[in-house]
């Protein structure tokens, strides 16, 4: 085989050729190669906190601003400061704090995104979905899966907030979003609160059945049961090094991560227990339900008490270490990850 | 329960909110609801088509601007008119043609994009994966897996040409790439041509061989063994009504797509056969191989010939008709939509 | 083609042909092709019923002749009639009732056989498996997966007894039983009891945890938390005609059956309920839980106490009738036969 | 605890209780228990070996004996001397050699059982499934799935013999066998000669293709491409020292075995090869395809040539060695063991 001898275009030749190929929707790779697929994922959102005790007269001012009928959802979005008006707190996650006050309905819709809501104050409000109503507690993780109708209420005498988790960004990145108004603020409800974790999260399936979508069919996984499985799991055993008692929701149909996009995750950290570094390509979000939790998070040091909420970006070092016994709810885009082998871990 | 009166707020008072709210990282969602969730896709991207013959001089004379070896990789971009310096062919697909001329060799490295080659032009140049060397014909279908050291080759006495289609927008969105270059041009090859199709293609498997990726361990699909397949459904049966006679390369170590993230596939469509109109959301790729296909996407007509490769964004309505009979292959994003619950389809 | 005349032979040439061949280990199979290969499953086990109260006193005087330690296993085999001395309840299940007397232990052992234990009478005892303690109160279903240490002790002031259930006959078909003595009559206990109900049975799992068999690692499903699933289910929804509200117990980790051989299931009959006749290939063991169930099974008609096991075999057209709401335990192989592409089911 | 004295009764005593318990359907699983869970499988069934050569001639007797028509499967069953008039080769596999002669019609039924072929000799006969017609060659493996007609006919000049496996006593073992007779001797063929081979075996699937059933869709694997896998294999890299070269026959749809009760393999052993010892609680049928090889099987030492028929009982230590390059096909009913979790391999 004979050698190659090295072009001799200039600069000045080579720059015409990208003008001339530009007219045929052309461009040449090797001026972006190292671009478009570096050595290692550069920086894309920061880490960042919000403390819910700051945020809740905001939360109670936009009430007195728009219904939750006229806003369709009274929602502060929680936005990464790396993304003015990006409306995500991360690379490919929305959150935000839903508040919806007594009397109040959120009406009908339905949407391809799929969405947790963690519920971080009040007791009794609620969420339809697809026939069946939960009321929801504190510590409450309900699910709402792509395409199915839902809409929410607050019968109690007090304001209800949570956590809206929904993957916008990462459907997005498809343009494949799909919505649906419902023709009726409410849909109709025929199926009474706890059905589903009765039929599908005791340990039993009805037999014959079939999965409807790659959701889990439980609806509500109750924090009071969540609590007792983490308090069994510290009693009896020893915290996983980097990421302490962590578990995850798990769709009881095939095993696997309770959101065919967002993995949900709670752990339960000893008293003094901090774990060590690691990092890994998911976007992580935290949640504090329990006890206080120093996070840092690169050059970042944030203290996570219950209701705040942080952010992480992918690939960022970060520690927690807990005063007092914590539990911490998380999602991220990690079962996406796993699925389209983008996954990695590093641990120190 | 009581009616809510509407909260009385003007205008002004809710801008000044907005204000004071973006301090704190907090946006309303009110606002931006029906943008971030829209009914349905609003076109990304614009139907377009490239003609090889027109391309060709541009692809030649890029050899004598750059050697292979100073290019890291001869490519030059398709990019979707709808997004200049986008460096992509759709929302999640990269797509280019690369080139490389005898004697030549792209130099070995990895990353977490997967690709696929799909052989336009020439004879007898390889692709070597992780330990593999393949010799490449027009119409195969070459992968090169996540994270494998890969280098390419250029033995014959004429150039070569192929597409690479990657999922390069895909992973940026997750941005969860990571890139090492090999410490030497050419990676050890330790298993000759023909061996992984051996292995793991014949309809047999060696007992107690355990996946290593997601990926299919087959690393060539030969054309001629793909015709005959499709030679063999087109004379027995009756074609799709909206696809014709339409077959996806299998894994064959669990029956599922070749690619994690890329669906790829050929078709068969007879002489005078046209496909009834439909969309779907998955962004589709199109690169003719024989015969004549006349491509209506939206209000586009394109002429798609052998090498012609033409993009398709998702939820266009689009039809395919053959004049002679026609093969035709495809690549998208549809298996990450399956996967991610997202895949939609509207068939006329 | 020519057509064939039919050979000539008569009788005694074809049985003179036989018993030569005969000594090459060759038999002809045209004479036993219908036997071999019948239209539809003979009977095979006949229904049967075995009532709790007229057993017991027999169960108990067992007790006055023999030790748990030196039964290893102090068991009455319920023993289906058409298979006299056949260790089974039915072609492929063994059964039996266990009885443990206060302060006695039954040894620990291991086999390849799986065996489910559903608890009929008593407070308090205990099995111990593979490290983790339960202890059972009636109506639990318990599980001893294949090749696990398990032994069973009764710290309770009174006498405990339980249905064994396992896949005795089933395993004997293959040839494939192991069987090892622990050198201590207990086998370590490391966990505590409601350890793995709490970590597998809660709807988490612990993330990265990695099943260890095809068995759910769920230990003890209780009989209190299933019965509120029922509950629910039935206050929410119709009966399925041909079964009432049937529901399995599942593996968490796959949202298979709970075990790999044996299908293991629980349904409650409304009020006044009869089930439509139905037939199915699969060999089913009942146990009643709660109310009083008419078994209509071939031409047999069984009154179905609490703790009455009934034996229905394979293929046999049975009904059942409920007089007050009734709750039913029943095993079977289905699971076996669904695997290995056996199983059929007629539902008039 | 207190201690249990042991209980005072005389062996009469116990007896005497056994005899009144009969009377219930009742046993004592303490007497029995050693022998129904026994440590290890006890030997059940011997191997042995047929000689092709040998029974060739009794085999074309056969065709003077009877036609095809008449015996509607013209089969001399290999029978385990161990169980005389048992019609099987193995605890769970039957084995036969089925002859079909010029111009004959084996007429088509169908049964659960599934059946596998194995080409011993003769060119050009057919086996039709589901409308599929296969042309027959030696070494082809062909499958007739469980439930689907077939009818095999012979329009070449000469005799055609192929070894037939089925599962006949897995299946009796749960009593699930049905079988129907088509209303005429040749059920319709639709398609032609390998168009199942090109649908499903190339490396494609048609684009929304859905399983019909658990076997492989693959209805024949011709030896020529089998060959050549297991040439290049051999070429490629070293043989496993307990297997040699061994491939498994594989489901497309799934990645696994291509029968859902019958393992099916084939191995090449390179020229003066010997594996080393090993034993597995699978039931092995061995078949000589090309070469020799001694086969050492517990006491037992067999010459294989091609188309001599070995079985292997579960749990017999054995050992395969070449003489000449060889090739041998082999069944077993491992594939259900899995399943079931039965399976267990001792390699030394």
């Amino acid at each position: 085989m004979a050698t190659i001898p090295a072009p001799a275009a200039t600069t000045d030749q080579r720059e015409a050729f990208y003008e001339r190929i530009a007219d045929f929707h052309l461009a040449p790779l090797w001026t972006r190669l190292r671009s478009l697929v570096p050595a290692e994922p550069a920086p894309c959102g920061v880490p960042c906190c919000w403390h819910y005790d700051a945020l809740r007269p905001y939360l109670m001012e936009s009430a007195a601003l728009i219904t939750a009928a006229e806003a369709e959802r009274r929602v502060l979005i929680l936005e990464n400061p790396a993304f003015p008006d990006g409306s995500r707190i991360s690379p490919t996650l929305y959150a935000g704090l839903q508040l919806i006050m007594p009397g109040e309905i959120a009406p009908a819709h339905r949407h391809t995104q799929s969405a947790l809501r963690f519920v971080l104050e009040g007791h009794g409000a609620y969420t339809a979905v697809d026939g069946e109503k939960t009321l929801m507690e504190p510590g409450d993780f309900v699910i709402t899966p792509s395409w199915t109708f839902h809409h929410h209420g607050n019968e109690s005498p007090g304001p209800m907030v949570w956590l809206d988790g929904l993957d916008i960004p990462l459907v997005g990145a498809f343009n494949a979003t799909f919505r649906e108004d419902h023709d009726r603020p409410e849909a109709a409800v025929s199926r009474p609160d706890g059905d589903s974790l009765a039929r599908y999260g005791m340990g039993l399936l009805p037999v014959g059945y079939r999965r409807q979508s790659l959701n889990s069919p439980i609806f509500n996984y109750p924090y009071a049961r969540t609590r007792e499985a983490l308090g069994v799991l510290a009693r009896n055993g020893d915290p996983d090094p980097h990421a302490g008692h962590l578990m995850r929701y798990v769709n009881p149909v095939d095993g696997g991560w309770a959101m065919p996009t967002m993995a949900t995750m709670i752990r339960l950290l000893p008293d003094g227990f901090a774990t060590r570094p690691c990092r890994s390509s998911e976007h992580m979000v935290f949640v504090g339900v329990e006890g206080v939790v120093t996070l840092q998070a690169g050059e970042h040091t944030f203290t996570l008490g219950p209701r705040d909420v942080a952010a992480v970006p992918g690939w960022t070092r970060h520690t927690l270490a807990a005063r007092g016994e914590a539990v911490v709810f998380a999602f991220s885009d990690r079962v996406a990850q796993e699925k389209l082998g983008l996954f990695r871990e590093s641990r120190e």
